[in-house]
Parts: C-alpha cells; structure tokens; sequence
C-alpha cells in the first residue's frame, strides 16, 4: 500500500510555510506511519490535487482512500488506526477545541506578522496567485501589514494567553505527553518560522521551550525543515 | 459529613454573580454530590473565609477537607469522588486549556460589558470595595467602560470565535455530553446573565441553544438563579 501526502510548498522544496500540511506530518509521524511520496503543492497548483474534489492541501491519500483536511486526516488515522498511539489525548472533542483556538484565534492574529516576508518566500510563479487571494479575503494589501506590527504583536500578546496558561500547569496542551492538541497549536508557530526570518516569539519567551520539544519529536521532524527554510531566507 | 460551599453572593442571596462559583455548583451538580449549606460571600468580606488561609471564593468544605479555586475544586472531586460521572470528558488537561481560555479570553473579553451593571447590583457595603479594587486592576474607572460599548463588542465577536467552531462541530464544548469544559465556559455567559440585564449575546445568537442547554442542566440550576437576578435588576 502507498501512503501520499500532498503538502503545501513554498520557495523550494521541503520549505513548508503550511500549518495544516505540519499538522498532517506530525498526526503520521505520531502514529508511525511513513510517508511514501511528499509532493509539494504551490498556492495556484489547484491541477494536480483535482483528483480529491477540491482545491487545498493537506491531502493524504492512503492506499484507496484520499481524505483531505488536516482534521479530517487526523479523524481518519485515528479510526483506521486505533492500534497505534492515540491522536487525542482521552479526547478528541476537546483536542478539537484546541485545534479550533489554533485556527481561529492564534492563526489570525500570527499570520499579520508574517504575511509579508511569507509571499517574498515563495515560489516566483506562485506570487500572483497568493497576493490576489489573500489580498482579497483580507481587505486589504501584502504590504500594508508590517507597518502595523507593534499593533499586531500586541494582539498575539493578548491571544497567547491561554496557551500560557496551559504551557504553566503542564509540559504539553495535550497534559504530560505530546498528542494533536500540541501539533495543531506548535503548526502554527512552525509556519511563522518556515514564513518569516524574523520570529514571533523572543528568544526568552516562555513558550519557546514547548515549541523546541515539539519541534524535536519524531528526530527532528520540525527542526529539520527548518534548517532549509533558513537557508532559503538568507 | 458536612459539605458547605462559600460563594460569592450579590445584591442578594440567591444572585450569584461569579462564574468561579458557578463552575463548583455545576461541578458539584455533575458529581451528584448535594451541598448541606450554601454561604453566600460579598467581595469585602474576607473574614469569612480568613479559615481557608486565603481570600477569594470558591471555597468548598467537605467534611474535614478545605480546598479553594474553582480548578482545585474540580480536580479535588474528580479524585475523591472517582466512581460518580467523571467531570473531564477524557482528558483533564484539554478540559484545563478550556477552561483556562474562558479566564484568559473569553472573560476579559466579557467583563468590560458588564462591570457598570455588575456595581449597580451588587450590595450597597459592597460597592466601595468592588470599585476600589477593580478600577485598581483595570487602570480605569467603572463608568469609563459603557461608552466603549461598541469596542468591547466587537471584541467579544472575536473572541468567541472557537467557541462558534467548537459548537459547530460538537453539542457541547466536551462533545456529545456536557462536562467541565462546558461548565467553565458557560459560567462567564451565567456571570454576565447575573450581573447585567443588558445580554452579551444576541436573542438569536447560535450559542444560545447550547447556553440554554446548560442552564438547563441538573433541574435548571443555571435558570433557577436567573429569575431571581432578573427581579433584582428590575
């Protein structure tokens, strides 16, 4: 049986600059399951993922099943999967709640930050594409963003809270071990890095520690995409 | 044995204006556990509680068994009282990141729209107390807050978005049973409802079945204080 993955790609490839499609990666590697083929898919590359019945990525196609969305991955693999380790920490209607504050809280107040360096690191051919529709579905342009950082780390200041709160009472979201609950926040963070040289979190932070343990799981997984995107950056 | 819960009490007994207090009735509803005597706590009166070595309500007495914070009571019930419905929904850490996004976000967010209403209907020796207090922690004055209505608002529209996703996905924040991530989000909704006759949320606002769905929980125990709370508004 072939497992695919159809992940987001930026500037070159094995530069990720995708929350879901790390996601998608870390819900595998927690289970164990290799991947066959990564095939990198620009923002515009809408052809060659048709085939799923519709235009995003993540896309796992795993023997004769293609399942799409990274929840809906995640919801996948731990179903067709139970015998490996679970995804969601004794609940998953709770780590979707997590999943869901990554989204809709840290993701929105992330992505003013980065949003700008990120369409400078990606793919020539992929420029027109992300500019017009992230310029429509925000209201406004690429570059009016970095102008209004002070406002914009003020607000992830405040949206942070929360996963402070958690990250003081134990060393994951998901309790004492890392599960999806942690990859799903930690994907967030990891897109900043793989968009943006600057980072959104200073070097003292609190956080940094999590995200660095998250970062070291499965050997490496995320330090060591990280390496190739700072090379791509520089 | 005895088993007494010290709550924070407002204009009157029987108007419970505290979402900390809240989350130890419905966690002591959810565990079947009856509660003998029911103490009602002004926000000055800290001599009352001087016993617990601290000043702040929630305080449960059980027995020979003093425990406060709201959380402290929780995780005290779920271990002592382990053969009774578990009040975690699987996972006590991701029940933790819920309910520490309902103190972190979601009340902030919620307070500035009720404190005006709140110091209206609170006792009269509890007022100079309450305002000294938060108008210290805010850095602003009670009355500055009603003009910036609209702001404020705004802001909660933000704010709730994971809540929205969450409820979308799932009849409660636990999933398909209300539990203590329910309780804790659902407090600050009760808070609001018992310090303001103003509602935070729309009469046809999408959270509201399941804000009345929890209300209604254990014999209505969110709606028996309401009708009371309304009368003392009135």
């Amino acid at each position: 049986m072939t497992r695919t993955l159809y992940e987001r790609v930026g500037k070159q490839d094995e530069h990720r600059p995708s929350p879901f499609s790390w996601r998608a990666r870390y819900a595998l590697a927690h289970k164990g399951l290799a991947v066959d083929d990564h095939v990198p898919i620009k923002f515009h590359d809408k052809d060659t993922i048709a085939f799923s019945g519709q235009g995003l990525v993540p896309i796992l196609v795993d023997g004769d099943r293609t399942v799409h969305d990274s929840w809906a991955i995640a919801e996948y693999l731990e179903e067709t999967y139970p015998e490996r380790p679970s995804l969601f920490g004794g609940s998953q209607a709770l780590a979707r709640f997590a999943n869901g504050w990554a989204d809709t809280a840290l993701m929105p107040a992330v992505f003013p930050l980065v949003i700008a360096d990120l369409h400078a690191n990606i793919a020539e051919d992929d420029k027109a594409y992300f500019r017009e529709t992230r310029e429509k579905r925000l209201g406004r342009t690429i570059e009016s963003f970095p102008g209004e950082r002070p406002a914009f780390e003020a607000n992830l200041a405040k949206v942070l809270a929360p996963l402070r709160a958690q990250l003081q009472a134990h060393p994951y979201v998901s309790g004492s071990e890392p599960a999806y609950a942690d990859y799903a926040v930690f994907s967030v963070f990891q897109f900043a890095r793989c968009a943006s040289p600057t980072p959104v979190l200073s070097a003292d932070d609190a956080l940094r520690p999590w995200v660095d343990r998250v970062s070291a799981l499965f050997d490496g997984l995320g330090a060591s995409c990280l390496r190739l995107e700072a090379s791509a950056v520089a």
